[in-house]
This record gives C-alpha cells, structure tokens and sequence, in this order.
C-alpha cells in the first residue's frame, strides 16, 4: 500500500508494558490515544512496542526506542507490585540511578490514610524518581509519572490505566509537546463511503488523488465501507486543513453524493442527525439482523427524538402478530423475501404511526442457505410518505460481516432517501 | 497486575510492518493470531512492535528483536511497492547480501500471465531471497516469505494479508516450531464472572491462586465483567490441563455457582446454551439499551430456536402500545423505575406467549439524569412462570458502559433463574 506522509518532525515511538497485553485475548487501547493525539500537534509514531513485564526485555526495548527515536513515551509498569519494572528499566537504559522522593512518599502514605487503609511497604517504590527526572503527579491514582530528558530525547513515563494516563498526557505532556513540535501540523481527514466496493472507490479516485504528494492518500476497505485517508502536513492546522479541502472536493466530485461523513462520524450517527433535521419519526423491523440496527442507532444519545420503537421480529408468528404480515405471504414467498420485507418495513411504519418504517430480513448464516437463498442474501425494505423501496443484497462474509453490512446497507439507503439522492 | 508464566522455551517476538497500522483508526490483527498459535506449541511472545515504512527504523527495530529474542517472525512489507522494505531491512540487519532467485522470477510470471496482466518491473523484487534463507512460497498471493536462521536465531518474513499470512505460517512454520519447543506447552484457561465487582473476586480468590506458582493467575476486570487467567506450563497439553483444572476446581468453590464460561463462551452465547437445552422461550423489552440485547443474543446463530421477539420501546407511547405498560404508572413512577420495568419484562412475555420476558428501563446518559435518578441507574426485570424478579442497579462509566453493563446484568440474571441458583 502507498504510505503515509512522514516529514521532519519529532519522532516518537510508545511502549506499552505488560504481560497481559501480550495474551490473544487483549488489545492494547493507549497506543491509539496516544498516537491520535500526538498527530494533532504533528508528531507521527513511527514505531509502538508492547513488551512483557521483564526486566531484560523491558530495558533493551527502552534502549532501542531512545536510540530511533526523539520521544519515547511508556504506558503501564509504574504501580507497586514485584512486575511493575518500567522505572527500574528506564534508570537502567538511561545509566541513572533511582532516588526516593520524601514528598512522594509522604503524599501517597496522606493518600491511603484518606481512604483509611493502611500503606503496605510495597507502594514506597512508586516515589522512586530516576535522577534529573520530573516528577508527573497522577492525582486519579498511586502511580506518578516521570518525564526526563537526555541528549536532546524526552522519556515520558505513564501509568498503564487509560483514566490515569489520558488527563496525565493531556495535562502534563501535550502543552510540551506542542511546543517543540511549533510550525509543524500533520492532520487526517477520513472520506467514509457505504453503498460501494472497494475497488469501484478506488477506480474512480485513484486519477485524481494519485496526482497529489500532499495530501496523501490511502484507501481502506471494511464490510460495509470504503475509506479514504487524506493526510496533510503543513505549518499550521488551517494550511493543513486547506490543502485536505481542495483533494476532498476534487474526490467528492469524483463520487458525488457517495462520501457520507468528514468528521469521523458512523453512518448511523450521520443518519441520525438527518432524521433529527428532517424531524422524521421512525420504527424498525428486524429479522436477520436481531436488533442490531436499533442497537447501532442507539449507541448514541438522542435517538429518543426520532426512533419510536423497533420490533425484533426472530420468528414467522411475531412477523405476523407483530407487524401483521400476511402469513399466506411468509408460506408463497418465504421468510426470506422482497414481499416480507417490504411487509415488515409498512407494518412497522403503519403499527408505530410513523413517517418511515424499515424492514431487514436475510440469512445470516452459517446456516439456513439454500442455491437459491444463500447465507449472505439479505431484503432491505424502506417505507415511507412517497412510497416503498427494496433492494436484494448477497454480502460475503462470516455471519457478524453479514448482519453489519444489512445495516450499512439500511442506513445508507435511508440516508440516500432523506438526502433525495438517486436510489442505490 | 501479577505476572504471566513465562518459563524456558523459545523467546519470540512479533514485528508488523506498515506505516497505515500505525494510523490511530487501525487494529493490528496479525499478533493476536502469532500470539495464540505459539502458545500452542509452548512459545511465549515477549514483545511486539510495529513498525512504519521506514527502512531504517524498520532495519533497527529488527536488530533489536533479534538480539533480544530467539524467534522473531515480521508480518508486511514483502509487496512490490516502494513502500516494501521487510526484505532489505532484514538482510541489512543481519548484514547479508540479497540474491535475486531466477526460480521465483519465473514463478511470478507465470502467476501474473495465469491471470492475463503484464507484471510490472516492481514485482521483481519480490524474488530476493537473503543470502542463506529458504524461501516460503505464498500460493494465495505474489509474495513469497522467508526462513533464515543466523546463530541460533530464526527469523521468519511472512506477507501482511491474513489470508495468505496464515496459512503460510500454520504450513510452513509451524510444524518447524512445534519440534523445536518439544516437550512444552502453554496452556491458558479463562473463568469468567459476571455480576461481581474485581475486587470483590479478588478477594475471594487470591489466597487460593497465590498458593500456586504454576498455573500462574491473573485478574482482568473490564465493565460487567471479571476474568481469570490460568497460564500453566508442562510437557504436553493433557498435563497442563490437569494442573489448571485442579486450581480452576479450587477457584470454582470459592465463589460458587460465579463462573459462567471456561471455554471462551461469553455471557451471551452461555445463555442461549441454556435456554436451548431447557426448551424456553424468551421476549425481550428493552428500553436504555435500545435492542443491544436482543443484537449480543443473536449474535451466534441458532437464536431463533429460543428468541421469539423484542421490542426496542424508545418512547412512553411504545411502552404503552406494544407492552401494554399501564401509563399511569409511567406518570407516577416515571419510565424508569422498577414498576416499568416489571410491567415491561410481564407485557413482552404476556403478548408474545413466551416462558421469560425481561425488562430493561434505565438512564444510559450522558443527559437524562436527575439528583434521584442519576445517569446510570438502570432497572432490569425478568418474568417467568414462577413469577418475577427486578433488580435496581447503578453502573459507573460512559454510554456505552452503562449500556454493556445492563446487558451483562440481565444475563446473568437470567443465567442464575435458570440454573435456580441464588438471585443476585
């Protein structure tokens, strides 16, 4: 894939430390905080590492991090328990010693009093401050922070918890960071379209955006979803945002009513400021996709002002007794039709009394297809003042893919409907 | 956080490339996957990093992990582009020359001439192999892998898309690592709890799991919900598995009838198990959390044989309308409250003539809260043949959180109904 901008600002890099961000089960979510927020005052992370809570390991990382880069920042390994080494490894990797710190130690012994409970001798080594260091108070938890400067590189240490770590970097390192990083901006817009393959994105933009260094351009495909990365660099955030305007009208030309969000909005909640525009009420019924469409619509506040209810429709009985569904209809054209789901989207819209009635009803699999209802075959129906409108769809993919894609799907032809745009 | 088992065997590490993994919008799946499959033969990961286009902090961060580990296998950049540096990087890092092998060269013209398209100059590149390494063909894609191994060390160069990556890595690297590793396996078990806070677990458990220094334990808590982590080490899996279900067996009896799943299984998909095995019916009347419920229900297939419908009722009018909620007691109690959602949870099962209705009704924020009902106060009913149970509870956190911790709630609610366990 073509690559991003990268120019001659700071380098950074992240280390996140901790045995059990290393486990299958886990993500590692401070690398994405943290390299988002850096891109804002124009630092790009060029390498982030999560290394287990050992000594060795942890110092050699810190070692290699401080040789590439201008700033390192470490998240995690700062508490009081026999596993928590990142000040040990950092003094190591950085030749110093640790000094314990009176004034540490005294406010946390006044913190734990307040919550009445007694310190054990443990907690003593988070007042331990590697030499010439700056201490970063952490006023949510035990474990301060550091931040030390060596030959021109700037070591930041973090604790691990996102509730600590965010307002400490916000707080205690970003006005620094903008600072040094003065006359130098990198900064993403997102283009997300639905209704689209990748590859038919990509043919139509790719003459245009492949004429432009800056921005650059990366085109990402998702169920669902295209999405174009413009990425400029510039002296300030206006430059920046100047140069992103021009390649996104020239794109939005290229695809014209396709891009639904700028500003790193969903689709559900770009739909959902639509329907609180239009002041147009709604009611979903949902087959295939069990509620997943009211659950995406909801996930912001607000959806209250326009959608009136949902009708999770599973079995042939609650289409008919809920939405009143001809069941002649269900036993000529089965559950899985054009004629259910326009039913379903006009029974919920007619039962609910509301403007628009929304009708899903497919094969999520794995199973339940047949040659000719595939897993994957998906009616979306839309009923509303003007009339009905339907559309067939057979999405790849696994089951979770499927039932996200007939909401995309759902989404974008009612936002395509509310914006009168040309039917997909 | 208490460590992980780390014991003897190989010391690997992971390295991804690419500049747009590093983009604050993107996951890196490929190390969860590496991370999982090595466990299985007895490999521990100490570190991962990814890494940006970048060849000389790519040929740096390659030095540093094959100093510091045994294995080190790098996931991207084998591609033809500009922007594909794994190759050169890795040869510079261990300081070999890069040899061009005329036997790939014809291979790739085949592939490209199978498909009709000319193959552009840039795919060349593709065919160096580093002095001493074997090369790994790629049949789902054009980028052959690498294998070389320098005192001692092994070092792995797969492509970046999972579906070439993995099969890849199970054939031709896998059967490898499983000889070298002989006589070790990894085994990790995971009890999840629902319905408990962390450090109400923890001190349950503690002076059991602390007793024992293989299996290792480890405890997770996240919103709804509380993990244990048992790692044990031995020679084969059977022996692994017998040390873990002895502590497992010890931990299960100090909070008994807590543990919903040591497969895997979250909360959801334990319920539909028992739901499916006890031939119950269920409706669903959710309020706050908007039909996420009924989605995390339907999630995995099969839902259809115990889900008979839900109503997402957003509105009082709704409430009223498809649940028959008396609507003075709406007024006043207020919609949410436990008589609503006792009224909720008997009016989705009276119309819908199922076994069990559940109601949900609470204030998912961030607006909507008052000094009496604040933000996050939920009320979750369920109503069953032997009459109903509410339960008032009030979770910390964000929208989301508050949304996620309800649903927890009324499953593990119903969980605890239909194995007749104490209520909660």
């Amino acid at each position: 894939m073509a690559g991003l901008a990268r120019g001659a600002g700071l380098r950074a890099e992240l280390l996140a430390v901790g045995s059990e961000l290393l486990m299958p089960q886990r993500a590692e979510t401070n690398a994405v905080y943290l390299t988002a927020r850096l891109r804002e005052v124009g630092i790009d992370v060029q390498a982030r590492t999560t290394v287990a809570d050992d000594l060795g390991v942890l110092e050699a990382a810190l070692r290699g991090a401080l040789a590439r880069a201008d700033l390192v920042i470490t998240t995690g390994g700062l508490g009081p328990t026999a596993d928590d080494l990142t000040r040990e490894a950092a003094a190591a990797a950085l030749g110093r010693p640790l000094h314990r710190v009176p004034e540490t130690v005294a406010w946390l012994e006044a913190r734990f009093a307040r919550f009445g409970r007694p310190m054990a001798p443990v907690n003593l080594k988070q007042a331990d401050l590697i030499e010439g260091a700056v201490s970063l108070p952490n006023p949510r938890g035990t474990a301060p922070g550091q931040r030390v400067e060596v030959d021109g590189r700037l070591l930041i240490l973090l604790p691990g918890p996102p509730r600590e770590m965010e307002p400490m970097f916000e707080e205690q390192a970003l006005p620094l960071l903008r600072a040094r990083s003065a006359g130098r901006v990198l900064l993403t817009r997102v283009l997300k379209i639905a209704g689209m393959g990748e590859s038919d994105v990509e043919q139509r933009v790719a003459p245009i955006y492949t004429r432009y260094a800056n921005p650059r351009t990366t085109i990402l495909g998702g169920p669902g979803q295209v999405e174009l990365y413009l990425t400029a660099e510039a002296a300030d955030a206006p430059a920046a945002g100047a140069l992103i305007e021009e390649l996104a009208a020239a794109l939005r030309a290229a695809i014209p009513g396709r891009v639904f969000s700028e500003d790193g909005a969903e689709l559900p909640a770009t739909v959902a400021a639509l329907l609180r525009e239009r002041g147009a009420s709604l009611a979903l019924a949902e087959s295939c996709t069990g509620g997943l469409l009211a659950a995406r619509l909801t996930d912001a506040p607000g959806a209250s002002t326009f959608l009136d209810r949902g009708y999770v429709t599973y079995s042939n009985r609650s289409k008919v007794e809920m939405l009143g569904v001809d069941p002649g209809v269900i036993e000529a054209k089965g559950a899985v039709s054009e004629d259910v789901a326009r039913a379903m989207a006009e029974g919920a819209r007619r039962s609910a009394g509301t403007a628009i009635g929304i009708g899903i009803t497919g094969i999520a699999g794995p199973d339940g297809g047949s040659p000719e209802k595939p897993v994957g075959l998906v009616y979306v129906a839309i009923a509303g003042p003007a009339g009905d409108s339907v559309k067939r769809a057979h999405f790849p993919g696994d089951r979770d893919r499927v039932r996200h894609q007939a909401t995309q799907l759902a989404l974008e032809m009612l936002r395509r409907g509310l914006l009168q745009l040309a039917p997909l």
